[in-house]
């Protein structure tokens, strides 16, 4: 509380001297472009032309999509679909042909770019004053081009880009008439009119902020900019009400870019609806932010909040796999990646305004494409001179909240193994159940996979290619991820309201020792009455061939509980070491909770110490070692159950159940070992390199687990439950061995 | 009849002239080595080190490998596993690395390659002479290094390779030793000691002709070469008995390396099981051809059957898809490829002995390796000098049977739409009961799967990496194709003796058109009473972005039947245009031939005249459009029942039933349109261009469909069923209309 009270103080300080600098500024002697592009930078850019290769490409293929739209002809449909829809998709590609346009125009100097753009602008004009609200009806908010404003919002941003390009170009009263009937009435519709759209703290409102903000800079707007800053005055919303996803509309009043930065973002660079929705935010966050930087440079945006701006697009990057996909953390579609055109935004801004970081020269390569600005000048100048050095993704634990305080995700990195763990807050109304979940990846592919979403973007077939049912019925639900499931009942029983209140702890976090990186946190609210701590460790040990997952689950619960704990592992099955009944129909495992949505393939119970189970993805063999009890049920199970639309994929998971139980531990090994392939039809190393893994300590203060391999070597970890700072001393006994260090854990 | 005759009376002719070719031979003043690398060939060789950048690197990867295992020592351990397992897995690197060592010490001319090689072989003889059987009793013809015979015979091609290469390194008295008690004895127990092995036609016994003959050249020993190249002596084995995959033994008698390349070969070149047991058996019919070559010029075993061992390499190319993978007809395991090292071998052959065509520089290009010889030197100076031409797979007809007179698989191409359409023989022991089965493919991916086979090969977790219970249960059946099962029984009644008397018959072929590329065929004796035909046509329409799938089925029967005509399509359901069922438990299909195995996921009825299902796959959209009755059943079907070990995978696949019916036609459209990106997130052209099909006439003499886009464009197909051949003239009246065309088919 006290920290919150400082944070309050000191950004009210920071708004204070905002606005004294931005008071006394004249804003109507503006020369243009100014907005993205400048003058300076268009004319170095002229001079460059034809010498940069990165740049001329992407010039050049911009060019090309642009000449195609030019021959097509303007097309500016009464607005009738959602998205997926024809007038959708045909708004949506005209203002980034618009966008791309107005910079060709500035770069080339051929007036048929600025006629192209000034003609469709005038095609807008006259369609949007006509325009009621869109026709399609779902939206909390709607838009009048598109269904929502969020798309309409999207609009303006691009098109107030191509506005400012072609401003010199266009007499007074063009603009006039422009500004009069079109742009001013846009930006009002989507922050005025649509309150509950655009003053929030959330993506949707950072596009609208974006928006009005840069067709006020456009159009030297003080009010328009000072709306987008910092909110519409005097409008403080329900903060009870909910929006179309669940979401609270304004939980504490903040509003405007401003507070869209300072809130969602912790100092880490960490973004609270994860990467999928951060590279959403991404675009209007530094496409406004670089032309606040031009137009306005005394509010050094790029230095907010200890230049926040900046560390996210580190984070975000930081967020992906060894192929650049982001890791699908609460509402993320699979397969977005650092490809998106938004990260090339990112990326550059990033290069030329941070501090031209090699690494990311090496992915505006990867990109093959940079802005048509200064900043993909510089990227493409320095891809030139060959100054690009390889982005190296290290281990790296990313705190969440506005202070950083409220947990949080990390990512352990070991060679080629990755683990995503998260310890989050809610994250939004994107937010999943998944209190220490985590996913698995090697070289990109997913060992142990986190759902994702239930939704086809932009798919009209598919639900209008809006959130689908089985989102909430399933993707959010705690069973649907790789951790605790109590009771078949989904963390804080599935309401956001509670969710939101809470996040996990951090215990410690250690990624020192490049032989193990380690993490462990605590979660105490998902049930009340019950603690969960989890340690996940990425070990390379030189008697495994490769990093393994070492996973203790450690749970303290004042009454029995069942526990399902389920391994959504991506391959064929291999091998068991259990016996298992397979039924000859398929039911479902539960009623609700998600449970409704998996059937049952097969029922065993645990037959030794160990289970062990081995499955082949990608190639490569997988196995599980877990220290279960002999009372523990084995459960099979396979998603698609009351999913009549197919809208799940049919997934399997393994899943243990122990049922009747209070204080109780998970502990397990998950080991990549070998491969196989087609071509060659040899199988290496296809069989688990462990042997047995058992606990031989579990008190309040320590966990003790012993580790044995195939050729008999013996290692123990033990972890200090209640004391783990890195520099505690700790000498315990175990089976008459005495064991002692210093730091959180023990690993020899 | 007549055609067998006249075949058997050229056959005897041949073999006449061979053995009078062979007879003044004198064998005894060989050099070495001569079986595949010559002492010109190596000299040749030696002089071109350092200059040829694809042999040098081929040189130095092998080099490496080589070096590895010198370095590791030598283990000859006692056999005791099946495949997968540690004995069987080391025995078979060691034949690999012998082989190369060879060639090592023949090119680089450094010692310690050869006394690698010789103290292996030494390791080898003592201890062959002490090895009873394997101690694997699976097979129906164990060896002693391995469990099966097979691998035996893979060990001594391998070896005797590299005997040639040190046979001069040796003194008298060493290869006394090593001929006495390892070559002979072992050549003596893959042939006379197992003559259920080696006394057939089939790929098995290629391999141990091969060895036999390779070894008996090295060896001088005529009596070996004959054996070799004519079978065993006196031996007949039982022409009803059969191998542990279900095949006769030998049906009609025939043994020897010249029989199994007369009789499994059509004259095209498509060998009899399929492309993935060609490429199995490739390797040791081309070595053992280039050793004759070497050895016995005079045999001309590269012109022998027209020069069917070539051309057999270009059928096996041509039945790969856009990634060189073979298509999975029969028995054929996914992802085998064309980067298979015995394709290094089929490639370069197919170069240096064939027509230098350069299409197979490129794929030698692709491949990345060579091999060590005369002909590897040639492929790689053909590249070196930039000779290499893109290899183009245009559409073909391969026939099937040793006169080409039993059907075949004709492959369609239209731009990067591929169609397998199957009407082959049985296809021996590892055929599928698949008459007029087809697969689609585009750019390489899936579009409409064929199963392939049910085994993990050499995943020794798997059921030792053999064929596991569900190929025979699933894999093989009827309806685990895309083609009519009729009355849930598959063709032939599943069974191999009736299944191997028949073929079906091709009706016609025509591939003169750029757009559209044809074939039909009819199957007479899968279900006694009815005869089916089947026309697939790959279409480009300038109206339709892509080449669409045209597909008629044609079914005459003497009594009322159930028709079930799956869709196995790859991907996940977009949208369907009828309303069905979904159980919320899951129930098997049917109790027998497959149906075991399949689920029920969704039950309705076709709704109007046109049953529409779209799905996404691959990041495409796909639409079937079919032309229904009312009458007819739809069943979404989902793959894993009665499938307790996970064998099987989970695919899905769309379902036709049509009960009560005696003649019948089932036509449809498979169209490939537009897209999805994760990373732009837009779906482009994610519809159908298909409005309706329908058939507006259908006798016994014309087929007529009518197909209207959704821009109401209307094009007809009428297919002449009685008279197809390409100078027949037609004219016949629908619907008050005339049409006249002469040839096949009409389409306009």
């Amino acid at each position: 509380m006290i920290l919150r009270n400082q944070n309050s103080v000191k950004k009210i300080i920071l708004l204070g001297i905002l606005l004294l600098v931005l008071a006394p500024m004249n804003l109507s002697s503006q020369e243009h472009p100014n907005l993205i592009l400048t003058k300076n930078g268009v004319e170095k850019i002229r001079k460059e032309l034809g010498k940069v290769p990165l740049f001329d490409n992407s010039l050049n293929k911009i060019k090309q999509e642009v000449e195609i739209e030019i021959a097509l002809g303007i097309d500016t449909p009464i607005p009738k679909d959602y998205s997926g829809g024809y007038t959708h998709e045909r708004h949506k590609t005209n203002f980034i042909i618009l966008q791309k346009a107005g910079v060709l125009y500035q770069i080339l100097e051929d007036e048929k770019y600025a006629k192209y753009v000034k003609d469709m602008l005038m095609h807008y004009e006259a369609l949007y004053k006509t325009l009621p609200l869109h026709p399609k009806t779902r939206s909390y908010a709607r838009g009048k081009l598109f269904w929502q404003c969020l798309n309409d919002s999207n609009w303006l941003v691009y098109v107030s880009q191509a506005y400012d390009c072609i401003y010199n170009y266009l007499t007074e009263e063009e603009r006039n008439k422009l500004e009069t009937n079109l742009f001013r009435p846009f930006a009002n519709h989507i922050s005025i009119d649509s309150p509950q759209f655009y003053q929030r703290v959330h993506n949707h409102s950072t596009w609208g902020n974006a928006a009005v903000g840069m067709i006020g800079l456009v159009m030297n707007d003080q009010e328009l900019v000072d709306r987008a800053l910092y909110g519409i005055k005097g409008v403080n919303l329900d903060t009870n009400a909910k929006d179309d996803d669940g979401g609270f509309l304004n939980k504490n009043g903040k509003a405007g870019f401003l507070a869209n930065i300072e809130e969602p973002f912790s100092p880490d660079g960490y973004y609270n609806e994860g990467p999928y929705y951060q590279r959403y935010a991404m675009y209007p966050f530094l496409i406004f932010a670089e032309a606040l930087h031009n137009v306005k440079p005394e509010l050094k945006i790029f230095d907010y909040k200890e230049g926040v701006l900046l560390k996210s697009i580190n984070a975000l990057l930081n967020l992906s796999d060894a192929d650049g996909e982001f890791f699908p953390l609460n509402d993320g579609q699979k397969g977005m990646s650092y490809f998106n055109s938004a990260l090339i935004t990112a990326v550059d801004i990033s290069y030329y305004f941070g501090e031209k970081n090699p690494g990311l020269l090496s992915i505006a390569k990867e990109q093959g494409e940079v802005l048509l600005d200064d900043s993909g000048l510089a990227v493409a100048l320095g891809v030139k001179n060959g100054d690009d050095k390889p982005f190296t993704k290290k281990s790296i634990n990313l705190s969440d909240g506005p202070n950083g305080k409220q947990g949080g995700v990390a990512i352990l990195r070991n060679e080629n193994i990755e683990l995503v763990f998260k310890y989050a807050t809610q994250g939004s109304s994107h937010g999943h159940y998944d209190k220490l979940s985590y996913s698995l990846y090697e070289k990109g592919d997913e060992i142990i996979q986190d759902y994702g979403l239930a939704r086809f973007v932009n798919i009209e077939q598919k639900g209008g290619g809006n959130y689908l049912k089985e989102n909430k019925t399933w993707a959010k639900q705690t069973i649907a991820h790789n951790t605790i499931t109590q009771n078949e009942t989904s963390h804080f029983n599935g309401k956001y309201e509670i969710g939101s209140k809470y996040h996990s702890e951090l215990q410690f976090y250690d990624d020192t020792d490049p032989k193990i990186q380690i993490v462990s946190a605590n979660e105490k609210n998902a049930y009340p009455g019950t603690e969960m701590q989890r340690t996940m460790a990425l070990i390379k040990d030189d008697n495994i061939s490769k990093p393994f997952l070492l996973d203790i689950m450690k749970i303290s619960a004042n009454k029995e509980n069942q526990y399902d704990f389920p391994y959504y592992f991506m391959g064929q099955v291999i091998e068991t070491n259990f016996d298992y009944q397979s039924p000859t129909s398929l039911n479902v495992l539960g009623a609700n909770n998600g449970y409704q949505h998996l059937y049952v393939e097969g029922k065993g119970k645990a037959s030794s110490e160990n289970t062990k189970f081995s499955w082949l993805g990608n190639g490569k063999f997988y196995s599980l070692t877990m220290a279960t009890n002999t009372g523990d049920e084995l459960i099979l199970t396979r998603l698609g159950a009351n999913d009549p639309e197919f809208n799940l994929r049919r997934d399997a998971a393994l899943m243990i159940r122990r049922k009747n139980s209070k204080n109780s531990i998970f502990v397990s090994i998950i080991e990549s070992h070998g491969g196989y392939s087609p071509v060659t039809e040899s199988a290496t190393n296809s069989k688990t390199s462990i042997k047995e893994i058992s606990v031989i300590l579990d008190s309040e203060n320590y966990t003790a687990i012993k580790i044995t391999t195939t050729k008999d070597i013996v290692k123990y970890f033990i972890m200090a439950n209640t004391n783990p700072s890195k520099e505690a001393k700790h000498k315990i006994k175990i089976n008459d061995k005495n064991y002692s260090w210093t730091g959180s854990y023990y690993y020899k």
